[in-house]
């Protein structure tokens, strides 16, 4: 760690300094420059408090030198992280895509949902049961019973299912219908006591990004997830917040070649949460793999003007099919498949 | 609820919109202008699905009439919500100021916080024994152990107590150690299971907003809250991402004259998070009263360079104490006192 | 325009914004709703000034029925604008690349420049003679001087040359030297004297989306260039400002298919100004493509440690012509060719 | 300036940074800690190419230890800056409340604007002769006939004028009518061009922040202005865009402190534009006030709801009047007056 001491600080404010970074057993080392005086902290950085080291007088600023995620980075972890979810991988050469829609309603709209994604070349569906919703007043999910309808819709075509949990108390239910891939939502990304429940199961994870969450922070979600033991991590890039009213959320696709860099986890991309509008979809889902993304979350819904959810952003399964066609030249254009 | 018409709509695509509306129990009024057609569905409009209607061929757009918030809304309930807490009341004339530390750490920290608290002038006192945490290796916070410490060190100056609940499986310890105030922090504003538990208590809620929630979602997590029966909600404004680096968050100031005109419900701020810094701590506390807060909260601490946790942003008792000197005279001059 | 009035507003009220409506030579059409009265203004919408009615007392909110811009609107002119510039087609099947450095340095380095980016495959260059800085000790262009550099440079290999305009005194300048795309730069497209100017001329402008520009204020931009009679207008993506620090912006890509959408005129991206990093080129590149993006702008320099600017995001030679061969297939793959 | 090198850089990596610094001029100070080496280039920063250091290999991060502006800083000039326009100051215990419409209309409404803002006892009147308006078709401005009103209409009643330059080439034109302030608008705080002119005068200017622009940034703008010799600078922060749509910027109340710590400068705020919104001036007043800004810039209209321009947020003289009365107290409460 550095701190930046301020341009008329004093040497005891100095000292002061260097006894606080010994007192937590690291070495200071003391540079005096023109205009301000330098102090390093060396050592094993992340033992230090650095908002206590802020708030001593005379100092103007503290840079960490080390990244504070461990776990998750790929400094001291090259190889990328590939997840196995029943033969489907995530991390590897293919773009796992996953198809299905926002929410479970009956066991009729799931079972055509899940034959439409498994004819459109999907190897994995998704679905809620447990419905973040901003209304009190709105459909909030059709709860355990939508968790069995989902497993018995997918079981019909082999699909492996994703699904959002919302709350630890739920966990028992999740792992009653075999859900494979649990999804925390954006709300939830900083939901500490879901992340440290689901960091101690074996089921891989996605993680979605929160709607202003930086990817630091967010890594440091995934953190939490991977210091329980859970490894079996993806990260979702959903869209972020923005100034731009025009479209729902803002599709970061500047942290996919950020994250492939920073982190050996696999990283997905939810277009149809990004940009809130059907025909945005085949747009963003390109630019997505096109920058490096390992797979999407695409929604699609057997008629989407009945969508109980998120009507306005779900494909047709004519759509998805179409998607699917278009996406595979471009994947095989930089050397993936799908 | 109006539905604005792409300009290259068809008959049939206006009629199928008309079809839609009146099959939820709405009229639809049609008006063919200039440029476009425009189509206004009367009745409860809360019944209609946004989406669904926004996915239907030809619509250009479609906005709400009516706000998506009913209970705490002030349309409709124009009297001010005034909440009480063991004598100190929140919305009514006085400027309640809640002073204490960041987190619970010990019995003797908390005595000494408690003393300086009461002796400043503060009428409740602040402390957190769960704290969410960016990182899983920083303290999270002494537990149950914490609320117990708390307890005893306020109960010496009867002083209420305000902290952070993360967990619903906490709630019964909350109830049994008496916790006066609940505080729902920014990452769980839109956890709703916990919204929709704490809204079957009695005991009053600081609901604090998310880091990038619009005033409207806010207030949905309110009416969450609400909804299930618990009206004792206090808002609290703590600042905002953006762009800006130089301080933590950016304070929201506009965000208290726009919520006193939207809702009922009382509003306080804290300055603490919201800068960061704690000698941005008295400019930020003044404009927040300034612009009509009903309250603060207020981090000090003891020996702020040896807090566990934000020691940059708390205030020593001898700067508490000279705030609250500093705020009673501006109170006064917009006739509300503290 | 449909003007939704307060649950309260009285008759008077109501009459008032009819009477203000038929000043201005619309029609009012008044539907009293369950909760709310709402008043459709029919007639030439763009001669209302919706702030004065904003202001009456009743009002709640007054929304805008068609769009602010008009030539540069795809409605009404269905058809791709394609501009030429000596060959080089932008907003037809040719994805163009603009390759070159930041800034103007040296006869030698733009000698150099001009050979590599012709070589690359790049059709036109790039290059600032007067350069935008944060701080006035920074360099600021070779000016004039620089033109004169730039033109001898690109005319040794054929190459159009595209520069950045920042003062209404230097155009004429811009005429002397023939530069064949003229750039209006982030910081300056709000500079509607600027604009006005370009607007007066015949030569292409490629007009930077501002720092937090919504795409509705950057297509109003445009519209004061086409209103002066240049239609020959390029939009420019080039990231825009967040609360994420990870990166210097954060690319809209979303922007691209919105954009293709609302306007008839070619969009390209600068990734190189995107990301602020070299080693994102690539990635974002691909991403713009994929999201049918008509061309991009990539800083290259001959030696870009020794760049005197941005030289953390300049590309060398080889990784210009490295982007130039993985572009090509992708771009076949989505039907284009570079 | 200090670099932090990446694990794995390599001994080569470490001396080429030395190099580079050292052809600077400057002395490289190598510290190799557990985890990473840090390199610190003692000697005079600001001739360093922070980016050059940035691009090259085994570079992790380059951190500035010095503040990029100087002239402005309140570091080295710890005294307030009291500028005097015609008897009113700026930056001295006197809050200063500017008074007057957003564009000049007519003579009448001027005169009648004048009175109204002398009788309220505001010292200088504001008011637009050159408008920046987002759309080409809007009113932009009566030009340099709007001089010519205002001079007389404020003459009348002794008030100094304060008003918007845009163009470099009307800057004799406000000299012609002794324009007593020059305005820089947000839009045009990054018209470098621009603030290199207003520097080469000696008329105060008021810089107005950028949309979306950082405090360091705005600072930067401002030393553009006084490196040309024009020190008579006061900032006006008139609210930033953020996600929040509810008003129509976010007023950075936060901005205020933070400036008065950094800079020796005024720091003024201007409600009316943050807000949008009449009905929140009062409360984004006293806000500013309470927070230490040193004036206000407000609007008023003897007809707000006659105005040609943003009518939704100009006050009437009575609501002016009342402002005033209210800030009184409150600015006494602080130990200023008004």
């Amino acid at each position: 760690m550095i701190i930046i001491m301020q341009s008329h600080a004093t040497d005891e404010q100095i000292n002061a300094l260097r006894s606080k970074i010994e007192s937590y057993g690291l070495t200071a080392n003391i540079s005096r420059g023109v205009e301000r005086t330098i102090i390093g902290a060396i050592g094993e950085e992340r033992q230090l408090n650095i908002e206590a080291l802020q708030s001593l007088p005379g100092v103007e600023n503290v840079v960490r030198v080390v990244k504070p995620y461990k776990i998750v980075a790929r400094e001291g972890h090259n190889e990328n992280t590939v997840i196995q979810v029943k033969g489907a991988t995530f991390g590897g050469k293919t773009v796992q895509i996953i198809g299905g829609p926002c929410s479970v309603e009956t066991q009729e709209q799931m079972d055509l949902a899940a034959q439409f994604t498994a004819e459109a070349g999907c190897r994995l569906m998704r679905g809620g049961a447990f419905k973040p919703r901003t209304s009190p007043y709105a459909f909030q999910g059709k709860g355990v019973e939508g968790l069995h309808i989902f497993r018995t819709a997918a079981d019909k075509f082999d699909l492996p299912i994703v699904t959002e949990l919302m709350d630890v108390r739920t966990i028992d239910d999740f792992l009653k219908y075999h859900v494979d891939i649990i999804q925390i939502g954006a709300r939830n990304m900083q939901n500490f006591d879901l992340l440290k429940e689901v960091g101690k199961l074996h089921t891989p994870v996605i993680l979605k990004r929160g709607l202003c969450a930086t990817i630091s922070e967010w890594l440091m979600s995934a953190e939490y997830i991977a210091a329980g033991g859970n490894h079996n991590i993806i990260l979702c890039e959903r869209g972020v917040r923005s100034f731009e009213s025009a479209y729902r959320n803002m599709l970061d696709v500047t942290a996919i070649p950020f994250l492939k860099k920073e982190t050996h986890l696999p990283v997905i991309v939810d277009p149809s949460h990004a940009g809130g509008k059907a025909w945005l979809v085949s747009a963003l889902s390109k630019a997505a793999i096109a920058a490096g993304a390992d797979g999407l979350l695409v929604e699609m819904h057997p008629y989407p003007c009945e969508a109980w959810c998120d009507a306005d952003q779900a494909l047709s399964p004519n759509e998805l099919k179409t998607l699917m066609d278009e996406l595979r030249p471009l994947a095989q254009a930089i050397g993936r498949d799908i």
